[in-house]
């Protein structure tokens, strides 16, 4: 994210079941930021695997905030460690998993897999 | 479920087989509630899992308690749990598990899975 | 099964390889019942898989036994395990599952799967 | 088989390789016999997987003697069981294993499978 | 193969990687032998896996040396052994599986899997 | 490569999140190069997966290298090891594989697999 | 039908579009009847394609109806004109198709279509 | 509808290309509705294909108008006549067919088809 | 197009085969504007058949062009439209026809499809 | 072409079957040349449908003819083009169809048809 360019908050709510382990995972098939070597636009699909501790996070929230890489000049590798960073910061989850799977560029085809656990 | 609005009791029927640890799945795709952020109607697949106990799930008193949440604004990470806990409230399986396959919104598919053991 | 209404025997023929636990999977589609709730008719698949001992199921008088059931009252969890029961106690298999597979009631499609080990 | 009626033999040779224990899977999708309770006509298919000693099964004296089913009354279970024996007296192998996957009778789809290891 | 039939050479080339155990597959759908009992013509899909030490099986030479077999009377069993030292002779790999896949014959489908390790 | 000809260097970008191992996996299924033999062009899909540690592979000039060896004449083998070799040079990952799938020449399909790991 | 067997009445309602000729179709996959040579159960879907005039089909009398010939020994010709005579004789459609297409007995699947235009 | 259940307004916007004959074809696979007759909820797919006059169907609004079936008491022909009817007396296109394909109630699958041209 | 948003220009190339009617079909799966209601991003697949008359369509440039939509608020049924008008009036071809196919929004699908001939 | 780059010739032999109009097709999925923009590579299928008349195209020929266009810079629609009047003025066939399909490039995959009848 350039420094000007405010991303939208993640929001979270409570979980209500904090006790049980229990998982969740968002797919995201219209995900679009653009290439910073290039300018042109980039495709892919994020897939948001987790396990919620005390916070979950809020759906509509995610897809704007997902929505704010549209005019973004970003790498691949960066666009996933970074929806990782800014999901475990807000709502700190047991575990998560990030995969971006991301449509051919000169023909290549990159995914993208990150992890973390509390 | 809002306090005014009860929902239709879980009947169960008693296990002619305890001591036998045998296997019930579920499927209802038709399952649909109100998103509690938007108002709009939610749609989505509920799959239950168990194992029972001295008591089964009657399926018909299944079928109303789901309807019930037709009408209810209530996140989909609480759908899944609350179905949980209903289900070992009224007959407290050996295991459980319930899955929540949500259609997309905002162009975000979300699946919810939570498991209860004895 | 009603006291008054007889079931047509389960038929055994002798198992001429005792000594070699071998497996035989046994596949109806054709199944139907009545609900006890509803009087509706449930329609379904039997699936029978088991280790023969001293005694093989002989396959035209398990055709008629599972016709029996058509007009029967009865739950699909009483269905899967009386089989289970009734095979045993005919022919003693060395081991035996039924998984029993429910067309759809109220939108819910049910899976009950049983299990006996000598 | 009847008293009176010889099946064609089944033929080997020599196995070139006795050394190395290498794996032969043959499927066999046209095998037919005769119900011995009505008379009437059954299909399935035949698969057999064996590793081979000092001596192979000759594939054309196999067909001949698969084909020497055909109007022999006799149960699946037999079947299966038979091939196994038959194969295993005239080239005995390391392992062996037999599956007749037969089609529907009066509803019913019957698998058998056997094992035999030296 | 027949005494007076040379097969081509199986050529080589110097692994320029030899310290390091990489793979390499090749599947050849096109085999064409003789059945030694019938004198009609076999099918088959012949596959070769193997890990090369100091040396590579060369492509062409390779494609000569399956098509040689296209007059010889040999059986499966001989073919996938014979293949599978053939190409040890020559190139000695860390390790080498070669699978036979044969068309339908008198109705029968046969595979064969021989392997070698150093 | 031949000597003269000089292939487009590979470029890299730091890795923001080197702490992490997390992968990348990038697909190509458009590689072209030349067989040495006949001089016949070769076509094939190079996968590469990596979990990078200081620096990632930049895209664009991973695309002009993969292009560079369209006039090449090269075995299948070593365009697998020497793309894998010159991937380590540039990004030294913690872990790479390679994975060359070539069209059918002759007939014959072959797919090269090669790994390193720091 | 038997003489001393009432079949349920099927139920209309008026059509609130008499002056547009729009189709309806109706597809019943779990239709069972009884073999009046053998005595044992047949199963078929039974698919009723039709335009209104001044009645629809009311669906759960249907369903009733239907349901009635679950012991009723009928052939299979018969089953399919009389629903559609039985449709025409309540609801007097512009146009009506019924087809049957019967599970395999003795390994014959049947398929019977009937129509009928005012 | 019921009397005092108002349904929100389809909206329109203006047509740029009046004068050209092109289509538009809307699938909405979450319309619910209620059972006159049994009051449970029915579910299907709408799809709506027409060919604009000097106004379009407005999308939000076709999505509200859409929802406001979700509890009302209404027979799949009505449903697809009234939306139908609906349609043309907002934007009177130059032709319009609308299907809905209910999933099954009682085992029995519904579709009506009906169409209008000015 | 907004007043102050100018569009990159389609670019053509001379058609050097004008006598002869052939065709062209170009498909682009990452088609994204903006819903001129709500604001929110669209996504869909536009595809271009047209038989060039004099002049051809230049890719690159086609693909600028349908980027520029990228942040343009629009409905589908413009989208096409104008993507038809533009096409046509910088290459003026024999027959074209444009289809716009749209992600789900609130859970309607849409496909728009205009056709224009000399 | 290039002025200074001789294409191999495309080279015929009699037709046979003068008489008979029968139908050739041939398949070529690695085909490659260069954008005439980017001077990237570009890749696709040239399917070549024709009816022979006196001569018929000779096989090893076409591959050398489509090899040629390895490293030229050529727009899609004159590759078919081109390849369509190539192979009428060698052998002039009583029809011919050719067909490009092109890979994706800026996300755009192009598909070219042409067709000559004599």
């Amino acid at each position: 994210m350039t420094e000007t360019n405010k991303q939208p908050a993640l929001e979270t709510f409570p979980n209500k079941y904090p006790g049980r382990p229990y998982a969740v995972e968002m797919v995201y098939p219209e995900f679009t930021s653009v290439c910073p070597k290039t300018g042109l636009p980039d495709f892919g699909e994020i897939r948001i695997k987790y396990i919620p501790d005390k916070l979950c996070v809020e759906l509509k929230s995610l897809k704007l905030y997902l929505h704010s890489y549209r005019n973004e000049g970003i790498f691949y590798e960066t666009v996933v460690n970074k929806i990782l960073d800014d999901i475990v910061s807000v709502c700190n989850p047991r575990e998560i998993e990030v995969i971006g799977n991301f449509n051919p560029r000169g023909g290549i085809t990159t995914t993208v897999t990150a992890k973390h656990k509390k």
